[in-house]
């Protein structure tokens, strides 16, 4: 999930040929909040420029790796510094490169992306605070450990059950929510903020309460080189041939688990299965596999390719048969990502018939701000 | 927390004067099971050596921070490499210096202690498997957001419900336990493994189920300088100074929103308050002064200090009385750290008449070792 932050910011607000400057900046600089406690760099300021800091006096060459490397400027202490143009809305991965070493800064939180621990910066959309702790009732997210036969080794699902879920005996329909390649089972929470999403869709009446489960999907061993992808372009589906094993702990260990131990629906108007990149891939490909037991399917940038006719082993060659199962087919894309890919498969759906709903999010690239806006548009439309 | 690992490996393991040694060591290394998945380095062997690695060709200086900075060696392909002697079990922060910046190992799981997402190891103890998943009945970890009126911020609290919780109608018993300075809600579960430790616990009949509320107890801003403790010496009390704050939250918020979120227990007799380090002191201070709330008090490595007579606000002055309201006092220090502060508070608390338990952990210093043992000694003796 490698931030095109840098190069969006280029494209949509900065001066040609520009890329950074150290000028006096006059809105004020605040730690950003994807920062650990009392950190007091990353910062962020109203214009969307973020400051980011290290000391190293004994260091030759310090640049900030944030979709591309960036020499950082040395002061007579030895404190690197480097403040960049407006950078786009949402959470980007960046690190320190030390001397060649790519680190994490240790002013970050640290997020499971790329395989690593990596740093992350939060950058504040102006105006928008569906992803926020807002004062509503706050469902919980749960972690739960259990062992897979199938992979011999115990693995953990993160479950977010809905606010009210300890206090009533409703039984709840289940989206299953996949992470990108190089993630884990914490992104969705820890970089994606659904529980919060989930938390104010159903105060406001626009979600049906339902339980979320996140789950690793494999794929870290995509990124052999640790802090930048190694391959798989979104939608190319390679997460299919790393994953195979995921459907099969999906469909024989996890779901049972789910349904055994938690107060969920089981009939296949009360599952959908969603992803973003790779996880898009596995949704499209295990959903459509397997529409006996899901009804919804979602890919947030990726799984969105191929023929209508012949794709996903043909699954929507007779338009009709599939709009009787999928009760929604959820297609996104970032606009500043790789775009035409997923258009052009949105019209060939049209054309061909099958019944979808399509999303391009505007100004996002293929990050964590886009499949947020995923979410929260695919979350209003399930279990209805 | 910093480690004190290597300076035992010393004292119990090493040849005098022989730190550290590149010689060929027989015994297969493995991945620690505390890296993140796919990374081949820090490895560990049977004899409890840790080896590390990375690769940084255009570094001048690479070093191990493991109790103090240890130089490693570069090859001739720019990795740089050290293997330890033997290391005392259990885990161990860690970092390294790469040209004199302390950065996380890119290998690591990422863990909070030193007020940063530092890096550590899991150097396994031969035969014992207390803190491991077992195939036993397993509890949830759920995280809870709330609102902190007090601190006007949003909250976390880590939840461990025991096994069986959502298919019943017990109301069970809550202990409140808390990690150390520099940490937060986060260790111990993380670092410390205890809803593991609970799981095995129940599932042996050896301690009763309970609720484990984990909460951030403030303490990170006691360290300032990032990958070390500025201050702070176990039982020092510092704790009280710094977190004053989390005394408030915690009776007048964080217990409310237990008692009426799950399905806990509400007197005295079913409420044990316990920590490690300053949590310990926090568990002294809170749970001495709010004896109407708490019949078991742990302290972890910590507020074992003063004399019976005048500590804490004179509680124990009258043994008859204290040891009536009491049920468990348990106190426990590492026989590699300062023990003597506890050893002999504990003979003074004999001397005068206060009924407690006393645990030394054997080989193990100011660690998580010493409190996985702890809280599987504490554990055992609360809600009888």
């Amino acid at each position: 999930m490698k931030t095109a932050a840098m190069v969006l910011a280029l494209s949509l607000l900065a001066s040609p040929g520009v890329m950074f400057s150290q000028a006096a900046v006059d809105a004020a600089f605040k730690a950003a909040t994807s920062n650990v406690p009392g950190a007091e760099y990353p910062q962020i300021n109203m214009d969307r420029r973020a400051r980011f800091r290290v000391s190293a006096p004994q260091a030759e060459k310090v640049e900030l790796n944030l979709g591309g490397r960036h020499l950082m400027t040395k002061d007579q202490t030895g404190v690197w510094t480097i403040t960049t143009d407006p950078l786009v809305v949402g959470f980007h991965y960046y690190s320190f490169v030390i001397d060649g070493v790519n680190v994490a800064d240790p002013g970050s939180e640290a997020y499971f992306g790329s395989s690593w621990m990596s740093s992350g910066i939060e950058v504040p959309e102006p105006g928008v605070d569906f992803y926020d702790a807002k004062n509503v009732p706050h469902g919980e997210v749960r972690v739960r450990p259990y062992f897979s036969k199938i992979s011999n080794a115990w693995r953990q699902a993160y479950i977010y059950t809905p606010p009210g879920y300890d206090n009533s005996n409703t039984r709840y329909p289940v989206l299953y929510l996949q992470h990108g390649a190089g993630e884990d089972e914490r992104g969705w929470t820890m970089q994606g903020r659904a529980n919060f999403i989930l938390d104010n869709l159903i105060a406001a009446g626009k979600a049906k309460p339902m339980i979320v489960v996140m789950d690793n999907g494999g794929g870290s061993a995509l990124f052999v080189n640790r802090g930048g992808p190694a391959a798989a372009a979104p939608g190319s589906g390679r997460g299919n041939a790393v994953n195979s094993q995921f459907a099969d702990i999906l469909i024989r260990e996890i779901i049972p688990m789910v349904e055994s131990n938690y107060r969920a629906r089981n009939d296949r108007a009360n599952r959908a299965i969603a992803g973003l990149s790779m996880g898009a891939g596995q949704a499209w490909q295990i959903g459509t596999a397997n529409l006996d037991k899901f009804a919804y399917i979602g890919g947030f940038s990726g799984g969105a390719t191929g023929e209508p006719e012949t794709a996903y082993n043909g699954v929507m060659a007779n338009a009709k048969t599939f709009n009787n199962r999928a009760k929604v087919l959820y297609i996104s894309i970032g606009t500043e990502e790789n775009v035409q890919g997923a258009r052009t498969f949105h019209q060939k759906l049209d054309q061909h018939g099958i019944k979808h709903v399509y999303f391009e999010s505007p100004g996002t690239a293929h990050e964590w701000q886009t499949w947020r806006r995923s979410l929260y548009g695919f979350a209003p439309l399930l279990f209805r």
